[in-house]
């Protein structure tokens, strides 16, 4: 099996045994954990858990250390969805191929489960028996940023929706939106491992804040340019919601060129690392080429 | 000044003083941080930062050590009314005598509120540099718990309206949707001495389980039983969303007679603490006697 399957089987088995161990199975109690595990099971690239595993690996640590901080990015990232899919956010009734959690049990608990993930993705962390309290304290620190900035990225997103805006705040916003859960994803692997240097830290910081950016241009491109069926959501929603987009402003080859772009540099940087980068290499590039 | 009042301006101040510092004052990405400040700043008791200073305090707990637990217990709560207050939820228009962050920032913009503030409730704790990691892991773990549970009571809480319940699952749910953060802030109090004893901890933990019931109860009155301009918000909400409630499983009077005897447990619970219990003893017959 190829590796990053391993990692993404890993991270949607130790997902599921984790929403069920949380609560006691009765008929209400359970009623908002299956809410959750509804979107939370339902599939998704799992890339941020991937880069954690990937970039932990590149340092050698042992991987049932890094668990509970791949399950906790997901976390975060699927309760982001289920808001942003909201009728009162991006309104899309389609997410991993099935009805939006919304569509299918409501708005109230659809917010509900997301605010629930919220904070299951810190007592993931801050339970786990493996890792010593100053490493806990670090990632959930980074954290618990990271999902601030993704809110107020949201935030700004939905407040400039038929506004002229130039490409300064679009990129300000989408490192915020985007790039910040992108940088703890990559960030957890390197504060996974204590003894990092300060060089390979501030090359890993450079590197996934060039892929946060690249991946969300890049997702405003196959917005344009994929079906609903190989999306798994609805395409075009930027126009739809007359959100400003990369492509709407610097048009489609343009921003092509950006993203290639941003990958090459991020590429350019990883080579730097004192360890071999070979696997975060690999991963980038099929990023780089990823069609949905 | 009473030592309540006391506590409260602190925490407002340090509240006040957190979210200015967390991001920086422009004019796109100060919007969320603005809508945050709006809910946070309004008032309100801060009767959950005045139990875990006033616990924190029985044990001699510095004060400065205490501000961040005392300012994260607030954030999840205002958090909470937030999202609660949403036309999904409870739709109530009026809050802290203003109007519901939705009514004046639009729905979209009061989810990302509170989304930011749970977020910002883990931020604080985890960068207070005055207390140490053991203790931080669990301030967090605990306040990660505590929030989801308190998720997880208001989804049972929304699954219930119009339906008939018993006085067991009334309790079970608000063991969850207002216990679980009481008790939160009365262990917060508790784990920030860290010599504190096993019976001690015992004792708080069983305390702080009956004031959380009783001061739903009590609330369930007050709703039935008080004028709006001294609620600070619409009176007759349980009735009004066809919430079962105390009153309407229970009566009037004993409802009253039930909160009165589960306060009065509390108080005979915290006589057996180790140290002298008269601050807490003072707040609780306070609590007891409160009008709104």
């Amino acid at each position: 099996m190829e590796i990053l399957e391993v990692y993404r089987e890993r991270v949607n088995s130790y997902l599921e045994d984790y929403l069920n161990s949380i609560s006691p199975d009765n008929s209400y109690q359970s009623k908002l954990k299956n809410i959750m595990k509804y979107s939370v099971l339902a599939g998704g690239k799992r890339f941020r858990p991937i880069l954690t595993y990937t970039v932990a690996n590149l340092f050698s640590i042992d991987i049932q250390k890094v668990d509970s901080s791949a399950c906790a990015i997901e976390l975060i990232h699927i309760y982001s969805l289920i808001h942003d899919d909201l009728p009162a956010m991006d309104n899309d009734d389609i997410r991993h191929n099935q009805p939006s959690s919304h569509k299918v049990y409501g708005e109230a608990q659809a917010i509900l489960a997301g605010d629930g993930l919220q904070a299951l993705a810190f007592e993931v962390i801050s339970s786990d028996e493996l890792i010593d309290s100053v490493t806990k304290v670090k990632l959930l620190n980074l954290l618990s940023l990271s999902a601030f900035k993704m809110a107020e990225g949201q935030s700004i997103d939905l407040s400039i929706a038929s506004k002229e805006v130039d490409i300064e705040l679009l990129n300000n916003l989408h490192k915020k939106k985007t790039g910040s859960l992108l940088n703890c994803s990559v960030m957890f692997g390197a504060i996974l491992n204590p003894t990092i240097s300060k060089k390979d830290l501030s090359i890993l910081d450079s590197f996934s804040n060039h892929i946060g950016l690249a991946y969300q241009v890049q997702d405003d491109v196959l917005d344009v340019t994929t079906s609903e069926e190989i999306l798994g959501k609805r395409p075009n929603s930027d126009s739809v919601n007359n959100k400003p987009s990369y492509p709407s402003i610097l048009g489609l080859d343009e921003s092509v060129k950006k993203y290639e772009s941003l990958y090459r540099e991020a590429l350019d940087e990883i080579s730097f690392l004192s360890i071999d980068e070979k696997p975060l290499t690999d991963l980038t590039v099929k990023l780089m080429k990823r069609s949905f």
